[in-house]
């Protein structure tokens, strides 16, 4: 497939040109999001962006490629267009996911916050860390991400169950589970990882029937979309002490408002949609490589999405 | 070595009595460090705790046993007796400090503490984690618990350099040199992290100087003993960005008095000697296995501290 004129957005789109202009055997027009003008849209044969700009259109495009590793903001729940490709950034995430999730699972059970509190009041407080040898974590989603944070959560002395929906095995994790028999390894797991995209099965997948299987007292990270997560469910499963902690770099309306009562909650702890955020010198290669593969046969991309699945 | 009477002391002596009275095949005599009386240490043949209490004297013990990792309170800057066998816990300090340190490492890399004050401010401000993969750590001391450091961190990615006296390569490491060629890896490393025992040969052995060789804007770590960090110099290093962050878990003093400049320090992390806190379950194997040990024959005692030496 020959592309000729990408059209390329967002936060990195600066970078990309200075990385890819003369690079990338296509015309590159590089635009911040609310500089796109309608004319910007019709003169591209293809789109690379974290997100549709007002007045995109998948029908005009023969190729659209995400900048980040999630696509719900192309697909989900919006109309996509068969003749169209969608590819999107794969990277380095599994690592820089699994780095967030460590740090803040050490963080809670080596009392940081607490230790923190102490140095303020000048307080010299011993209380013993919880060691994460031992524990075990049940990661949804047992793609290259929930890989990767299980073999470096198991390098550590956790056992890592897996859950997904086929529950085939793994050799990534320690057991691995359909989303069916969720409950034979969510009782078992002191933290509880959601790695999965946001899709028409995922959405508000994380609901109170699902909490209640949870361990009383262990603790949710949310990595992969707000819209995964019923909020209010959460907040309730907190207040009964259900659930201990929650980490949530992800929410289902970002940036979260000023008005949300999750901000308030000393047993949540927010991040502003951090965990794997994509760098430009990753951005420019893969969307250089996914423009090379794509001239040379849409066969060959690697990272091409499947839209029914919608990831 | 036929011991018959142990004298046990300190913040353990209780959980060791319902552990071991009976299976070990020894008198035990438990008490806290300030019940003990002179005929307490007159009776016993054998002393086991953290520290000497006031009146303890080294030789009128055939053995002394550290419940802790750490002698320097029996024998830095003291005298000890020559008949008198002194042993020491090793259990898995190694990999308890090893999470300290990752813990601290992720927190910082991953601004835990920005993020805490924008959720305060219920401010959603992002910023990319720096990844640990790829940075440089170099480590004072390359016994078991530098090793377990070493492993840790490069499962991870990090770059893991040793620092011993004699300098003797080991497989744990990247790289290992002696403490007369640190300036090789001491301007690589992100991290600079103090394992080290406390001995008339690490008295002090951070000063102005040492630290002069690290690489600007590194952070360090003290995990060793507090008596090993000149504390004004590390200030003055902070003070004109030499470093960037200490994370101190042991200090000269401790605990660290009311008065002390450290406590109000924003670039310092104070925890109170947490880092390798010895259990109860841990103490009472070494305790119990020592003492087999020692009924067979001293040459079978494989945590006996060379005198000489300090550790």
């Amino acid at each position: 497939m020959e592309i000729k004129r990408i059209l390329v957005t967002g936060r990195l789109q600066e970078e990309l040109k200075h990385r890819l202009d003369g690079v990338i055997g296509a015309e590159l027009r590089c635009l911040p999001e609310d500089r796109v003008t309608e004319q910007d849209l019709a003169w591209a044969d293809a789109y690379a962006g974290f997100r549709p700009v007002p007045g995109f259109l998948p029908e005009q495009y023969r190729w659209v490629h995400a900048l980040g590793a999630g696509v719900d903001a192309f697909i989900h729940r919006k109309p996509w267009s068969e003749q169209t490709i969608l590819t999107r950034t794969t990277g380095d995430f599994g690592r820089k996911i699994a780095e967030y999730c460590l740090g803040h699972m050490l963080a809670d059970a080596q009392h940081h916050e607490g230790f923190s509190e102490d140095q303020r009041a000048r307080r010299w407080g011993p209380q013993a860390a919880v060691p994460l040898a031992g524990q075990a974590v049940a990661v949804f989603g047992t793609g290259t991400i929930g890989q990767t944070i299980s073999l470096t959560l198991r390098a550590l002395g956790v056992r890592a169950y897996g859950i997904s929906w086929s529950g085939t095995a793994h050799e990534a994790f320690d057991k691995t589970v359909s989303l069916r028999e969720a409950a034979v390894v969510l009782d078992q797991a002191d933290w509880v990882i959601n790695t999965l995209p946001l899709t028409e099965q995922t959405e508000a997948l994380f609901d109170e029937r699902l909490i209640a299987l949870m361990k009383p007292g262990c603790a949710f990270i949310n990595v992969g979309r707000g819209g995964s997560l019923v909020e209010p469910d959460l907040l309730r499963a907190l207040d009964r002490g259900q659930l201990r902690k929650a980490v949530l770099d992800v929410l289902s309306v970002e940036p979260l408002p000023d008005t949300s009562p999750l901000w308030s909650r000393p047993d949540i702890k927010i991040t502003p949609h951090i965990a794997a955020v994509t760098d430009a010198e990753e951005a420019a290669q893969a969307l250089l490589d996914t423009w090379n593969a794509l001239q040379q046969g849409e066969n060959l991309l690697a990272n091409r999405v499947n839209i029914e699945r919608g990831y």
